[in-house]
């Protein structure tokens, strides 16, 4: 794909997320107003919103591109005739968002069959949205602003700032003693971020991001970000993570490499 | 003080929280801006924007209201010559600030001697503000928008959702081992929310809040708003934790007594 067609797609599908974002935001906080809120029928916000979000995004897919296959977190897989595949999440950090907390996004990626070449993290409630592509474009953006993304240099885990979603994420004794073999060492340690994660690695303001158990349609639409911006995200073992799984993300690119060799327990060099 | 003296407070509170604010977002997520984000020099925006807010906000009240007291993280304890203190955090959730997160806020609150009497928490980059008084005001706004606050109904520790900004900061096994005994019994556990852990109680989303190791600027803003939007906020001997330390908030009455015997070891009854 070549930058053009990926700006073309990445467009499309900031769009999406912003159509996606108002199907979503009445049903933020909206708790609020049921009168009483423990005898409301089944009512459940976040499922309601996200079988919204994703019809929206799946009917102006199929009316664009209909060649192109979709998977998504609510309606499932629909395989098209072409390479290229939307994976979408109509609501990432869906703990966040049935709490009210603003950390949370519509995450759309384009998955070119080898790997994913765009993706859009947009937050419709604040407004703000996170764009990049395989083309070199890495953004934040926010009404009518626009700022380009760049990783921070961090080539030493002791000067790091490492963000995770939840300790608990890390279900086996293996992956918790990975995961405390890499925060233990680093500066700082932070809980509860979701995309958050990693749009603020991507923006040079966190370092690493480590988790665990994710989907497909988790990952994909941050992989593209973080690369363009200078970073770095694979799985546990520096292979592609667009399939989920344990994921790695680095902006510096020699952190990435020490923290490899620290998750496979190998003693990593002074530096 | 009356409830339309506090409401006169209140709405002085709110305007100094959205000046402050002003005097704060320049320092939001600007390492973008910084070239060589590891040599600025001993450059700490986090450091700068609490000045600059607090310096805002104390020269306002002692404009207003010359004979009051002021309490602040940054600039220290100024006693004044009425009972009445303002007790200001300018940002609160500054971790959260420097990853460029969205989980803080500005605090203020005026303590009458007894008790905080009014509470503000603002989000400049989000533009909302949760305020309360103990004139029975409970609010969320957002530009010109209003929603009332109240918490929700919820009796039973196993239907609970518990918020923490973290769980590190139960730094004591007895403290550790008092977090399990609730948290482990609860529907649900989240990280990561430092003052949005208490407006989103308000709000009715969240159930029980549970912290340690607080300051009184960490606290007093948030007190008036949970108490006028139905819940009770103490430390975890039921005492007053306008002092900090120890703090247990619950938007259930009833869910709180229940806990204050969960934290004392006591087994609870069976509901």
């Amino acid at each position: 794909m070549t930058p053009a067609e990926a700006a073309t797609y990445l467009e499309f599908a900031h769009a999406l997320a912003l159509t996606a974002g108002e199907a979503i935001l009445p049903h933020f906080r909206n708790a609020l107003a049921v009168e009483d809120k423990h005898n409301y029928m089944g009512y459940d916000p976040v499922t309601v919103a996200d079988r919204a979000a994703e019809s929206v995004i799946r009917a102006a897919i199929k009316a664009r591109y209909p060649a192109h296959g979709i998977i998504g977190e609510e309606h499932g897989r629909e395989p098209g005739t072409s390479p290229l595949t939307w994976v979408i999440d109509p609501i990432d950090g869906t703990k966040s968002f049935i709490l009210g907390h603003l950390h949370w996004g519509v995450l759309i990626a384009l998955h070119d069959g080898t790997r994913p070449v765009v993706g859009v993290t947009h937050q419709p409630f604040v407004g703000e949205s996170f764009v990049g592509s395989t083309g070199g474009i890495a953004q934040w953006r926010r009404g009518g602003a626009t700022r380009n993304l760049r990783t921070r240099a961090c080539p030493r885990l002791e000067d790091a700032w490492v963000v995770t979603t939840d300790p608990r994420q890390f279900a086996s004794p293996a992956q918790r003693e990975a995961f405390d073999r890499v925060t233990g060492r680093a500066r700082f340690l932070r809980y509860g971020g979701d995309c958050y994660c990693y749009t603020q690695l991507a923006m040079g303001l966190a370092d690493v991001v480590i988790e665990s158990g994710l989907q497909p349609y988790d990952i994909q639409a941050l992989i593209p970000l973080v690369e363009a911006a200078g970073g770095v995200v694979t799985d546990w073992q520096g292979r592609s993570c667009d399939q989920g799984g344990d994921v790695l993300a680095c902006g510096d690119p020699a952190l990435h490499r020490q923290l490899l060799r620290v998750l496979s327990g190998a003693r990593s060099p002074t530096p």
